[in-house]
C-alpha cells in the first residue's frame, strides 16, 4: 500500500493550476510583528549571526507556520548574505538599516562566487531543519536578493535612494556589469545549494526595480535575472522560480515576457489589468498593501475580496505587495487568512 | 497690414501636432544648477517670500530662457503655496526640505478656497511680468501641485515616504476626501488666476503617485484631477492642461484614458510602449533621467537619440522625467538642447 503525499497547493498553483481558494503566505511573515520572533531575536546581538544560526533561523521560519494556516514557509535569511559571502563586511545598526564596508575588488569577489553556497551553508541547514518538520502539504521557499538590488547596497554602503548606484551604472558601465556578473554567479551557486537543501521553490527579490529607464531595466534587471534562471537550469535545478521586480510599473509585462520564471510577484501598485496580462503566461502573486493590512477595518476586507475577485480566476498566490510591517496587529493577519482560505 | 504672431511650437504640439524637432523645456529649469539663480536666491532669506516676490520670481523664471533655447518657461513658484494660502504655516529649513505647521480644520480651509487665487496674486504678477517680456514664439506655463501630493505634505508636516498619508487615507477616508475636495477647489481658483495672468498652459504636478493601489489611485489621483479639469472648464478656462502622475507605472494608461488633459508627462521609468499607447490620444512629455543628464557622456547622447526616435513620430515634448538636479553641469544641458533642437 502506497501513501499518497499531497502536492502543496502553493506548488500546484505555481505550476499553473487555479485554486478555489488561493494559497497564501506573506513576505516577511517571520518577523517583528510576532512576539515570539522578538523573543528569539533578542537572544542574538548580531543580525547576520542570527541569520546564520540554523537553529534560531529555523525556529523563526516555523513560528508563523505554527500560529497561522499559511501555505508556504520562506527561509529566514537576508538579501545581504551574498555580499558577506563575497568578502564585503555587512552589519546592522539599530534603527539605521544595513551598513556595508568597502567594496572588494571584482577579482577578489570572482574567486569566491563558486563557494557562495558553501559559505552560506548555514542557510541550507536552516532549510533542511524546516523541511524535516514542516507538514508535507505546506511548501518551503528559498530566496536571494537579485543582483541589481544587492549591488545598490554594495555600491552605496547601505540603504539609500539608489541614485548613487544608478549614477554608477551610467558612469561606470563596465564596472557595474562586472559586479552584476559576479553577483549572478554567486546567486546561482547560493540558490543551487538551497535547492539541494530542501527548498521547493526559489524567489528572486528585486526590491529596487523602481525608477529605472527601460534600457537600464533591460540591462540591470532582465539580463541578470535571465542569466540566473539559465545558470540554475544549467546546474540541473528544476525548481519553480518566482521573480519580484518591485516598482517596475509597466515594465512588469516586459519582465514576464522575457524572464522564464514560473511566477511573477506583483507590488502594491499593480493594477488589475496588468495582473491579468501577466497571468496569461505566469502565475501571479501579490499584492495587498502592507499599510492597509496594518490599518485593518472594512477597507481591508473589501480590498481582499477585490483581489480574490479580480485575479482568483487564474493561477494566483495571495500575498502582500511588500513585507509585513513590524507594528501590524496579529488580528488583521488572522482576518485576512480567514477571508482567503474561507475557513 | 496684419502681423502674424507665431504660435509657440510647444502649444502646437500640445494641441496634437508633431514637430520635426520636438519643443523642449526642463522641469526645475529655473534652479540651483544656474549660478545666476543662486545669486538672486541669496538675496532673500525665506524661500516662500522668494516665491511670492514677483520681481525676483520673474527674474529667475527668465534666466534659463536667456541662457538656453528652451521653448517654454514655467513660472517660478512652489507646490506648497496652496497650504500657505489655506492657513497652514509652511517654511523651509536649509538642507531639510519643507516643514508645515498644524493642519487647519477643513472648515477654516474651506472658507479660504475661493480666495486662493487672490491670496497668491503674487504668482499672477510674476506670470504677467514674464509674459510681457518673453518672445511670442515661446510659451509660458503655470502650475500647481495636485491635491494628493499637496495633502501628503499637509498631513505629514513635511517630506516623508508618504506612508503616514496613505495610512490616513485608509483610516480616515471621509476626512481625507474632505481635504482633497478643499484642495481641488483651491487649485481651481489658483489656476484660474494664473490663466487670467498670462499662463498659456497649466500643469498639475502629482509628484507622489507612486505605490498607490488601483482603488487608491482612482480615488486620490484620478478623481481630484478630473474635478480640477471640470472646475477649470466651468470657470471658462480653456487653456491646455498637462497632468504628471509621477510614479504611476502601468496606471498612467488609466490616467490618460480617464482624465481629459491634453498632455501627459511621463517619468523616468515610462517604457516606449507606454508612451506610444498614451500618444494615441494625448501629447506626451518626458522622460530623460535627471541622473543621466548629470552624468553626461555617450550614454546621455544615446538616450536622447533613443527618446527622439521612439516618441518623435507623434506629438512629443522633450523634457526630463523629474526635476533637474542642482549639481548638473550646464554643458550637459547645452548638449541635450543642441541634440533635440538640431542646432
Amino acid at each position: 500500500m502506497t501513501t499518497t503525499i499531497p502536492t502543496p497547493k502553493f506548488l500546484s498553483v505555481l505550476d499553473g493550476e487555479t485554486a478555489k481558494n488561493p494559497p497564501i503566505w506573506f513576505m516577511r511573515q517571520a518577523g517583528r510583528y510576532l512576539p515570539e520572533y522578538r523573543a528569539v531575536r533578542a537572544t542574538e546581538p548580531t543580525f547576520i549571526d542570527f541569520c546564520l544560526n540554523p537553529e534560531k533561523a529555523a525556529e523563526v521560519t516555523l513560528q508563523p507556520m505554527r500560529r497561522f494556516p499559511f501555505d508556504t514557509a520562506i527561509v529566514f535569511a537576508d538579501i545581504l548574505l551574498i555580499p558577506q559571502a563575497l568578502g564585503q563586511k555587512v552589519w546592522f545598526e539599530a534603527g539605521e538599516g544595513p551598513k556595508l564596508g568597502d567594496l572588494p575588488s571584482v577579482e577578489s569577489m570572482r574567486d569566491l562566487t563558486g563557494q557562495a553556497g558553501q559559505a552560506l551553508g548555514a542557510v541550507g541547514e536552516t532549510l533542511s531543519r524546516v523541511r524535516s518538520v514542516l507538514e508535507p502539504d505546506r511548501a518551503l521557499i528559498g530566496f536571494a536578493g537579485a543582483p541589481w538590488t544587492v549591488a545598490t547596497y554594495m555600491i552605496e554602503g547601505g540603504s539609500s535612494d539608489r541614485s548613487g548606484a544608478r549614477t554608477y551604472a551610467y558612469q561606470n558601465p563596465e564596472k557595474l556589469d562586472a559586479l552584476l556578473s559576479v553577483l549572478v554567479d554567486a546567486t546561482v551557486d547560493y540558490l543551487s545549494m538551497q535547492a539541494a537543501s530542501g527548498a521547493q521553490a526559489l524567489k528572486l527579490f528585486e526590491s529596487w526595480a523602481e525608477g529605472l529607464s527601460e534600457p537600464l531595466f533591460e540591462r540591470l534587471v532582465i539580463g541578470p535575472h535571465k542569466a540566473i534562471v539559465q545558470g540554475l537550469r544549467d546546474r540541473g535545478v528544476t525548481l519553480p522560480l518566482i521573480g519580484f521586480p518591485r516598482g517596475a510599473g509597466a515594465l512588469v509585462e516586459t519582465y514576464a515576457r522575457e524572464v522564464p520564471v514560473q511566477g511573477v510577484a506583483l507590488d502594491t501598485q499593480a493594477p488589475k489589468a496588468l495582473g491579468l496580462a501577466v497571468q496569461k503566461t505566469r502565475t501571479i502573486q501579490g499584492a495587498l498593501d502592507p499599510l492597509l493590512l496594518r490599518a485593518g477595518g472594512d477597507a481591508l476586507a473589501r480590498r481582499v475580496d477585490e483581489l480574490l475577485e479580480q485575479w482568483g480566476g487564474g493561477p494566483y498566490i495571495f500575498n502582500l505587495g511588500h513585507g509585513i510591517l513590524p507594528d501590524t496587529p496579529i488580528a488583521h493577519v488572522e482576518a485576512v487568512l480567514a477571508r482567503v482560505t474561507g475557513k
